[in-house]
């Protein structure tokens, strides 16, 4: 069986969680929470010295890091991931774009205001300039999904499951102000009407 | 013919000049240089909402973003790109760690010491963490490549173009201490001896 070590609480390692739900791909938890030491220990070090999680171990103990390297290794050959060049080319487009802009800004701001240990950078200073970046992010998003049902296109791709993750609580966890975004609003819905959705908590039984 | 809208200074639009070079590919080069105005333009934000380059055109007219969405468009069927599905997804880790951890580091550092636009984020609350980050990030890179000649692995790949644009001119522009990283020294010598090899102010004949 497949091993993902995750952190329940991280957008990032949701969207892996979400994906293996939707795919009906079993595997086994490791639980990686933030604050509990597991990825600066030696042992995850040797594993991903990046020390970041999601880190997917293979039956053959073979491992894979970043989260979107773990969606298109996951979805390879499902419906979830495009075969015509093109298109692949925009999922790859909306991916990278995702860990480059929308991560560092979205997915930032709203680590500041809910990991009690990032409570010291809770000043204006900090999380002003993520609120302007992170609503740019969003007006990139917007501008897209006013022409096309998802992020890449007609389809749902494991793009939208790599900007579902952090968008779906930019409001309610960063504040953003997801009012001004109604094509974002409605795509949002869309997602969670996708056979498999599970919410950002739910985690495999043991 | 190909359309290439790149920024001859930056890293992110050499990767895309470099591979065009090396696998051949004939191209019409659109200058994009910083302070230009030309990303800024309401035509060019028609192209890319995001107003970043590197952008490509194919001959139909449609539109690839993000440097790294295009290095994997156009090296599909190259050696350049793994077939195998675990080296495919190693090339996409290191690629994605580029684009999320390595560039917002030690690429927006070389950016605030080199471009005029930019000076006034020349202070310490902003050069040092980014120092350190950036230090951190070449040190990922440095313990695989104690271990493979490239960075995905035993063969040149993308994924080497990708993290070589920033980092071969780490030490030069963002003054990193780059003494400290020689396994990533002599893989910056592999990568300039690559056939097609050409340097960042290469530029196609027009």
């Amino acid at each position: 069986m497949l091993t993902l070590y995750s952190m329940p609480s991280s957008g990032n390692s949701y969207k892996v969680r979400l994906l293996m739900h939707q795919l009906g791909i079993p595997f086994d938890h490791q639980d990686c929470e933030y604050g509990s030491g597991v990825t600066e220990s030696e042992a995850f070090r040797e594993m991903n010295p990046n020390g970041k999680v999601p880190l997917l171990k293979l039956e053959d103990g073979r491992l894979i890091a970043e989260s979107n390297a773990i969606l298109l290794y996951l979805a390879a050959g499902s419906p979830l991931l495009p075969h015509d060049p093109y298109q692949l080319a925009k999922v790859h487009e909306w991916m990278f774009f995702e860990q480059n802009f929308h991560e560092g800004t979205i997915a930032t701001r709203q680590a500041i205001l809910n990991y009690p240990q990032r409570a010291h950078l809770r000043v204006p200073e900090k999380l002003d300039p993520l609120l302007e970046a992170g609503h740019r992010a969003l007006g990139v998003m917007e501008a897209q999904l006013a022409k096309t049902d998802y992020i890449a296109g007609d389809t749902y791709t494991v793009a939208d499951i790599a900007l579902f993750a952090y968008t779906h609580t930019a409001g309610s966890k960063g504040n953003f102000d997801m009012q001004q975004f109604p094509f974002i609003n409605n795509w949002l819905t869309r997602v969670t009407k996708q056979p498999g959705f599970v919410e950002l908590d739910w985690l495999p039984a043991t």
